[in-house]
């Protein structure tokens, strides 16, 4: 067993042309990803290079989410914004009515009174978009009332949340995984 | 559907006395994280968090990966340094010595000739520990060589990784959700 070298791993890749041509093509996994007001530029940018790993449809960054172009976001995307489709909407209320017009399923990642597992989607959920909150406040009720439901990420310990980033990583990865199922 | 509030949350948690008890009674699940050569603070306290929420069994820090009492991965584990079991080794080959002699079984996370897919665990692959490397080089040929086999998470996109938060996550949760269909 070796790590595969920087040649070997450029040969699987798609360049930034063919990840945005899937895009227009909807070749790219039903899965977008909506940002509610996210703080820091960093989680952005790792969240950028996730959504480029998963092939995410596309990034909604919303509210006071800070947006390309941002030195601190393409430095820690490490290139992924040129590669993930996005958008950015003033208002969070207005992405998720947009959404809705497209036909998208918008579910919340949060701690609700009804929230099924992340590991529950069944076909019926996509095309799917997944919002995440404040790093702090997460998904208020005023933005749950707008959202088809949602999805939780099992808490087994003391603390009662992750990292934006990392949470945002685990269910986009679980939902490509189960997408991948359906096809 | 409302955001749970806080003494909701509460309920459902443990203390931390209780998740640490969980380390001695074997309640925790059968998987640690060895962090090799990890350089910033901040994704040391983000994965302390994650280990936390995903109750993996211990957290072993290695090589020139920072450990605690250290600010700056307090603030981001948010008080999971006091939650997770974990132990410093100043040689990464000791710490896998150390876990192969318990018979548990090590994988890097890391895209190789010979990686399976996160998702491919199964019962004979627990109590396992997945080893995350340095953001730059992620785990080397000769840390590999020690190890029983290595796991990859599928890149979709452009890039060739993540965030080695958010590899660690999508590893540790997907981990736990197979173990949990195990038992």
């Amino acid at each position: 067993m070796y790590k595969l070298t920087h040649a070997e791993l450029l040969e699987q890749r798609l360049t930034n042309e063919q990840a945005l041509a899937k895009g227009s093509s909807n070749e790219r996994h039903p899965v977008s990803l909506l940002l509610h007001n996210i703080r820091s530029l960093y989680n952005v940018g790792s969240i950028f290079r996730t959504a480029d790993a998963g092939l995410a449809q596309k990034l909604l960054l919303c509210g006071y989410t800070p947006h390309p172009p941002r030195k601190e976001i393409e430095k820690t995307a490490l290139g992924a914004v040129d590669s993930v489709p996005w958008e950015y909407y003033t208002h969070t209320i207005d992405a998720i009515h947009a959404l809705k017009q497209q036909r998208i399923r918008v579910m919340a990642l949060e701690l609700t009174s009804s929230s099924r597992s992340f590991a529950s989607l069944t076909k019926a959920d996509f095309p799917l978009c997944l919002i995440a909150g404040n790093e702090i406040t997460g998904v208020e009720d005023e933005i749950l009332r707008e959202c088809d439901g949602a999805l939780q990420i099992p808490m087994y310990g003391v603390k009662h949340s992750l990292n934006v980033s990392v949470a945002t990583g685990i269910a986009l990865f679980e939902a490509v995984r189960l997408w991948k199922m359906c096809e």
